[in-house]
């Protein structure tokens, strides 16, 4: 049996932080979560993630590094540049958890993460053509072509969730109007509530929740039991990301499109539509070529990507 | 010196064929144009391609094979399946000069074949990662990452053309509605004047044209003039291009974008107002990284680069 290493993968979403202690095999042995409030000044991330790593590296000798993977992050530089939802502003994260945890660190897209964690251990491994999706707070997604993920030329390539839906004019983190995310992710969904009870005002409970209150998850607890504003608003949203999607699908010809993050949750209600979408904009070449296919809710990918990161660097 | 081969390398477009004889090192010796007759059988087709090629092909006894580039082309298996802009069905075009010319043949989509002249001989030698894109009667694409095409899973990839343009209505020879083709190319430019003929009656005198008489090198002639219907026409295409091309800059991030074509021809009317909406739409990590390029519109890059493709394939 070959000998055991260990690798903590971190993956930074704009609500939460989920981190694991992975084996070399892909194992998760150890699982935290925890806010990691985004509109809040870095120390204080910092700091909560520190309660948490110290212990595990004073216990386990055989943590051999960090890998990190959060939005907003250039590929190339390792950088930081004002991710969108964060307010951290430009920081050089990987030189602060170096100095921190002596260690080494390799930080990249979240979206990156998951993708590489999907081909290694999870339903991308017998892809060599995919587009990797995450929804969650923000949309991230990664372009895979022959097993290579796209970084382009400054190593911000995959900006998807900042495409440009025509003529809708919601304001996004990033600062521009009509941004996909603003559509596609887990408060796009909630801003469809509450457009569609302003404009169809039929009863809803939804109507009981304030903006601040309300969350993808109620939203599909509604959703299930058949309310029609639920129902309607992830329709909206599997309507627009479907039809952004084709546009993606019709130049790229993908083997198929993965997703994951939270909102995946939502199954029926969010993929129908989307399929419909697909199917609606596609050109007839294209159309049920490509597969939908949906992570396993149960594994972060993202954190077992961020982990293997390390590991490829050691074996190359 | 090294010994001189000549390739035969063929532009199919929906409106002219281009024909070059090309020799190993990329000096294209003779240089033919027909019209294709894309809605006529494919019989006329082949029968005007013959009259050229064999003369060809009698005189120089050092003609190593034929390279065509053509729309709608499945670059994994060759075939042609109901191209866009053709009326000449699912053709096994590959095989048929094959047997015709008795020769080794190459197919590729034509902005394929744009892209690998420009890479081989053009304004890409220095590009790694790009975009191309041909305005001509149709809009092609070919996206290119680390110097290598992306074909797609099925081979169907860079349907760019066929992307859609929300809440517009123009039909698309491919039987959908809003393609970005009907907007950004040759034809979509005529579409553009008759529709602000209609809404603004401006008088102008492209007034004096028919749908059937009006080509995009005439609106150019009056744009040139100042004549405001012909610049607001370019401008719609450049913006709605812009637009477009921005979503595939934020997901892409590629060095250059690479534009050939007849269309180009409109220079700064087109490009203008195609950079103006880049800046408008690109995510602000994006803005003004991207290089614009021109073609040289003296030589046909798809000529050398089908021609290109038997070359290749020789070295190999």
């Amino acid at each position: 049996m070959s000998k055991r290493d260990f690798y903590i993968g971190i993956d930074i979403g704009g609500t939460n932080t989920m981190l694991g202690l992975v084996s070399n095999e892909g194992e998760i042995l150890k699982n935290h979560s925890f806010s990691t409030f985004a509109n809040q000044p870095i120390n204080i991330f910092l700091s909560n993630l520190e309660k948490i790593i110290l212990p595990i590296i004073n216990e386990m000798n055989q943590v051999r590094g960090i890998g990190v993977g959060m939005p907003g992050v250039n590929s190339k530089t390792g950088l930081i540049n004002n991710s969108v939802n964060f307010s951290w502003g430009n920081i050089d994260l990987c030189s602060e958890l170096k100095n921190k945890f002596q260690l080494p660190v390799s930080i990249i897209n979240d979206a990156k993460a998951a993708a590489l964690g999907e081909m290694a251990f999870g339903k991308a491994r017998d892809l060599k053509n995919f587009i990797m999706i995450t929804l969650g707070t923000g949309l991230g997604s990664c372009f895979v072509f022959n097993r290579q993920v796209i970084n382009g030329f400054n190593g911000m390539a995959s900006e998807l969730g900042h495409t440009k839906i025509a003529r809708e004019n919601r304001r996004c983190e990033c600062g521009k109007l009509g941004c996909l995310e603003t559509f596609a992710s887990a408060g796009g969904v909630c801003r469809s509530v509450f457009e569609i009870i302003c404009s169809d005002k039929k009863k809803t409970p939804l109507m009981n929740y304030s903006f601040n209150e309300l969350t993808a998850e109620i939203v599909t607890k509604y959703a299930v039991k058949g309310d029609e504003t639920a129902l309607k608003a992830y329709e909206k949203t599997g309507t627009v990301l479907g039809a952004k999607l084709a546009d993606f699908i019709n130049v790229f010809n993908p083997e198929a499109v993965l997703f994951s993050g939270g909102l995946v949750a939502a199954g029926k209600y969010l993929f129908e539509p989307l399929e419909k979408a697909l199917d609606e904009n596609l050109l007839i070449t294209h159309k049920s070529k490509t597969q939908i296919r949906i992570s396993d809710p149960n594994v972060n990918y993202a954190v077992l990507g961020a982990a293997a990161l390390l590991m490829n660097q050691q074996e190359m």
